[in-house]
This record gives structure tokens, C-alpha cells and sequence, in this order.
């Protein structure tokens, strides 16, 4: 089994779940984190994505000078068996891609043991 | 050594860290998250839930249609010895079976390297 | 590709932030846990904590005793190249270390594959 991480825009965060869940991969979790990518944030790009919504209130108030600002994006972290990793990918990346700084990431991990709470139930990858 | 991630309902989060603290694993991280598996939620679980106080203000505000809702959930994460994680693993589930869906999943991930800051101390695993 | 994944103090964010920038690593993500680590805090810690500005307001309420309470701390997590490892290891070291309980734990995971969203860029790792 992986772990999918994907950091995705905050205005994609019902997107990613709908093309996840028309997919079949319904079970995920979704967090809320400050980040930033390799590109200084200029005050034009700044206002342009406070206009489009991405930055309202200051969430933790940790903000540095603007050219290290942290933006506010959300992490999907997803379990899938590893034939499913491709297409989660695939998935993830049609539903966030829109050509411009910002875009996001998607890391994979490995995950050597899996239990389910209610059952008991476990898998255990061979590593 | 291993990381252990465990999703649990937020109203398990007392008793699983006095279940861990008891076992002798009082070192860990807790967050929230917003998160569903594979089940589609019907409303009237979902008011079972709200009931039972599992559902508060929407702490995100971006739940989407009722059947692809999102639930607050917690996530613990503890960093422990090999040798470590199958009581780990037995302490969680102990603490948060209730035989009802939603219970919650654990995850084992593989740690490579881990520093004590005030120390420097290091452990360092062969992979 | 490793990731990084260091727990830090709240008050140590910044100075982590503009360390790990001016070293050449912009790119991470910060988020809030709830966290403690071996030792059980004693009451006179807790009081300087507080009084450092360092347990503000209760940002989730999920405190037990006092014995076993929790800390507000932040995780960031960086996804770098294998030969930076160590490089921002001691980048963060050198930020948070202040020789008191508390200064943090660094964890370092395999990262298997990686995507940048917008180019579909991909970095795969032989395992």
C-alpha cells in the first residue's frame, strides 16, 4: 500500500473530492496547512489570489515579510493498494492543474501495515 | 523505528491518550482532520453523530453534498521502535473499537532517520 | 527524495521559516498539532510556557490532566533531495535548539514518487 499526499489550492478542494469520489476512492482525510512552493510570492500574484478568494482570514498568524508568506492549502492524504497509486495520481493532477504557480504537489510513501479499528482486520506489505 | 498514524473519532481522543500514556507511549502528536472512508454517509447516521457531538461547527466549512461529507476526525501520530508497534497498534485499537463504522484505520510508515534537537542525539536505521 | 517532518515550538516558527529560507530551502508546509513528548510536565514549566506565550488560547479543548496535557507546537514538513537530508537537518537544529526540554524532534520518511501538478514533472525513486 501507499500514501498519496497531495497539496492542492484551496479553491480545489470540493473539486478534488468529487473527481476523487467519481473515481472510486472516496476515503481520504484533508488538512488544513500553511505552505509554499520553490517561487518568492510577489505582491502582484498576492493580490491576485486574495481577489480569487485563496487567502481570507490569516488562519494561524504566522505570516512573515510578504516575499516568504505562507499560503493557506489544504493536504488530501489518501491509503490506496499500489496498482491504484497511477490512476489517484492522474486524478488528482486533472482536477488541480490549471497552468500557474501554485498548482501543487503530490508526493507518494510507503506504508507497510494497514489495520481497520472496527474489524481488526490488517494487511501487512512485505518490505 | 516507525511512524504509527492513527485516525480516530474525535470523541476517542481522551481515551486514547490515557490508553497510551498507561501503556508507557506518552510521546505523540495529535491534529485535525477532516476525513471519510469508504462508506457513503446516510443522514440519519450522520444525526446519530451530530447527537453524540461528533459533529460541532464546521471547523473548515467545506463539506460538500451530505453523501460525500467530510467528518472531523483526529489523527495521532507517534514515532516508535520497531519492536514497539504491535503493542502500539493493540493500545489504539483497544481504546477505539465500538464495532461501528467509523471506527477509524492505523497506519504503519517506515522512519529512516530521527534527531533529538536539544540533544542532537540521533538514530539512524539501516534501509 | 526524503521528507522531513520536524516538530517545533510555536514560538520558534519564524526563525525556523527564514533559517531554512535563507539556506535555500523555501518549500515547505507548517501546521498545527496538539503534541508532547517523554516527559510529563510539571506544573512551574507549564506556568513559564504559558508565560513565554507559548500555550495561548485552548485551539482545540482536548486538554486532560495537567500531567498529560498537551502542547500547542507546529510540524513542517519538507520534501528534499537525499543529499539536502542532512544540510536541513542541522538548519533546523540550529533554529530551535535551546538546550530545554521541548526543543523538538526531526523525523526523516522515503518519499517514493513525486509530481509537480502543473507540468506533471515527475521524480521517481528506485526501492
Amino acid at each position: 500500500m501507499k500514501e498519496v499526499m497531495a497539496i492542492v489550492r484551496l479553491n480545489k478542494v470540493n473539486q478534488t473530492k468529487e473527481a476523487l469520489a467519481s473515481a472510486g476512492y472516496p476515503s481520504f482525510t484533508c488538512r488544513k496547512v500553511l505552505g509554499r512552493g520553490k517561487k518568492l510570492i510577489d505582491m502582484s500574484l498576492l493580490t491576485s489570489i486574495v481577489d480569487a478568494g485563496e487567502v481570507p482570514v490569516s488562519p494561524v498568524g504566522e505570516y512573515l515579510t510578504e516575499s516568504a508568506r505562507l499560503i493557506p492549502k489544504r493536504v488530501f492524504t489518501l491509503i490506496v493498494e499500489d496498482d491504484d497509486v497511477n490512476k489517484v495520481v492522474d486524478v488528482i493532477m486533472d482536477a488541480n492543474s490549471t497552468g500557474n504557480p501554485g498548482d501543487g504537489k503530490i508526493f507518494v510513501l510507503p506504508i507497510y501495515e494497514s489495520y481497520k479499528v472496527r474489524t481488526g482486520e490488517s494487511t501487512l506489505e512485505a518490505y
